[in-house]
């Protein structure tokens, strides 16, 4: 293995937990290395960090996969799963959902790889170019232990393209059939599209808060906005809504959350297919208002530069939602945005009522579930951020 | 009514929704008005800020009770009573809990007052000189909206110092015995104390991270520390908690949790009377190891002044704690503390996990329940911190 060294004093972050090492906290780039390849990486007085995955041209130089000297092979691969495994056995029996996050990146010691299992499918997602490089190995690891009817590689997101490694998806076990299993979550079955739908197929962090709405939709008329494959207005439906308007961009995610409702008998609901804004407005405009509104956007930004403009987009987003909101109803507002912290968020929020003379009290402030877990020594493992509010007219 | 003045740009805070003119913000300070006298405020340029209590005697010279010209008389009560009743009525249906925090201060608009029922009775804080002369009108009102049994002041904060009103205790209405209804919440009955448990006989908000620890505790040996009542031992029980041992300074806390137990049926639970840190080092010492720990102090300082020395304490407890969890358990661990903000906590427990060589996935993060809610215009109104981790060495 190639051995790395950090300048000095660049070990401390990586020794309070952090499991990465930019570019330029390294004393020499190695030319000879190919993207991918595992490293040793030392400090600069030559104490061992750790082994990793090294990629030249991404910033971040070095993923951390061990403090140890130790070649990621299966036995490694294996180890890893099973300890991630253990945690989610725990936390979800099998009588509540077949669906969840099995390895969340680094949380679970693994950086820049994400496996979800639905039902008897595995979806895996790959953001660095050696974690690209022990695919087949996953995979078989993945096999052996879970026997899986279908393994996906759903490699789409743009942030591959900050590592220098192609875009791209495939079933690498089953069949497009054995890629649609159906899931259930505390009572609720969800048709998933592995293959086609956003991101995974289907979005689990939102489970918890999702469960929140049930308790906010009790004979609300709800509207759900970034409906998606439908995830939170199901959940009001199944906690009483009186009736349920999604809006999504997508023609598609709303005939699969108009699928959901009918695998779930839920009635009353309907789809308006337009960009979330435009929608918005033009409700605003017929006087439409609701006692539940949920606001899911896609993140608004991948990097911390447009932060700024993202934050704006909270603002107006949350300012429509706040007139449609009926005097004594509810706000459930949701950001993914990795570089938004919890209070650029609710600062945003914040600034969106003011001008109404709406009045705020949040009821619920919730971030990721137990199957993306957090590191507190790695800040950039957090990125979801929830609210529930109670709207009153001043 | 006495009108009052700020300086110059003091308003500001005020007129993005916060609730207290601190003295030195107002422009001169009247000699002539009694403490607790209602007042209106206005900016310097003679724009009215709104009606509130003034006390001479409190760094919080003047907390807000409207944004109008506006008397604190019943109408005034009745109606924000009832308004912060709706909200509750909406998140708490009666077949869960008869029991939840009715006013919340602040977030309420009733700054400086708190009201918790319990069954059919009302529990009552004052912090204020302008509340403790309006607590015959709130019982009033109380009495004339719910009909309760028992109407109860507990008057014993040493906040109350701060505003130099004295610390007291009383049954306005029925008798002791009608001070200790059961309530239940989601499956649980407890045995309240209304006149003598802590605080307001009874702590509420701790309810959703309660339920929270259900999901943790299937089969586990689990050790619930500064157990009071009883709350979070109690629901390890329902979860599944294979035997729990409840640890308190307080004999009468863990007479009244062994109480509750017994009130519910379960059996496999023991009590150790001690100084927490006392008894965890002695169990530490005898080798002992839990699959769950739950720490869920009293607040550590009641001063922004003393925060240093609480940190301190939360990073020892913690430590405490973490050597007491088995490897593959589980932590669960709160503050109260108003002082300490969720990212003091959080990096006290980082600081505690380090030198031990444990490994901590936070996988749940919360804060007050719907009936504790939050002004994102005051930050003063959030105070409770809880995290859950997945233990595991290194």
């Amino acid at each position: 293995m190639h051995e790395l060294y950090l300048k000095p004093g660049e070990h401390r972050r990586l020794f309070k937990g952090h499991l990465w090492s930019f570019s330029n906290e390294l004393q020499s780039l190695p030319r000879d290395i190919a993207a991918g390849e595992t490293v040793q990486l030392f400090t600069y007085d030559k104490k061992l960090v750790g082994t990793g995955f090294y990629n030249p041209q991404s910033l971040i130089a070095v993923r951390l996969l061990s403090r140890k000297r130790e070649l990621p092979n299966e036995i490694f691969f294996r180890r890893k799963i099973e300890e991630a495994n253990t945690l989610r056995k725990k936390i979800y029996p099998l009588h509540e959902t077949n669906a969840y996050r099995l390895v969340h990146g680094e949380s679970d010691g693994l950086p820049g790889l994400i496996i979800d299992r639905f039902d008897n499918a595995c979806v895996i997602q790959s953001f660095s170019a050696g974690m690209d490089l022990h695919l087949p190995l996953i995979c078989d690891v993945l096999t052996s232990i879970f026997q899986p009817s279908s393994i996906i590689i759903r490699n789409e997101s743009v942030l591959r393209e900050l590592e220098g490694i192609p875009l791209y998806k495939k079933i690498v076990l089953g069949s497009e059939t054995d890629a649609q299993p159906i899931i259930y979550d505390t009572g609720i079955r969800y048709k998933t599209h592995l293959f086609e739908g956003h991101k995974t197929g289907f979005f689990l962090d939102q489970r918890e808060n999702r469960r929140m709405i049930r308790k906010l939709a009790a004979n609300a008329d709800t509207l759900d906005v970034f409906s998606s494959d439908g995830g939170f207005g199901l959940n009001a439906l199944h906690g009483g809504a009186s009736a349920l308007t999604m809006v999504d961009v997508s023609v598609d995610a709303l005939a699969r959350a108009e699928e959901n409702a009918r695998l779930n008998n839920f009635g009353n609901c309907c789809a308006l297919q337009g960009d979330a804004f435009d929608v918005m407005k033009n409700l605003i405009k017929e006087g439409k208002s609701y006692d539940l509104v949920i606001l899911d956007p896609p993140s608004f930004t991948k990097s911390r530069k447009n932060l700024p403009t993202a934050l704006q987009a909270y603002k107006k987003l949350n300012k429509l939602g706040l007139q449609l909101v009926k005097d004594g109803g509810f706000l459930a507002t949701a950001s993914c945005s990795r570089h938004a912290s919890e209070s650029d968020f609710l600062h945003a929020i914040q600034q969106a009522s003011q001008p109404l003379g709406k009045h705020l009290r949040m009821i619920c402030k919730n971030s990721q579930p137990a199957d993306h877990p957090v590191l507190l020594s790695m800040p950039e493992t957090s990125y979801l951020k929830f609210a529930c509010f109670y709207v009153t007219n001043t």
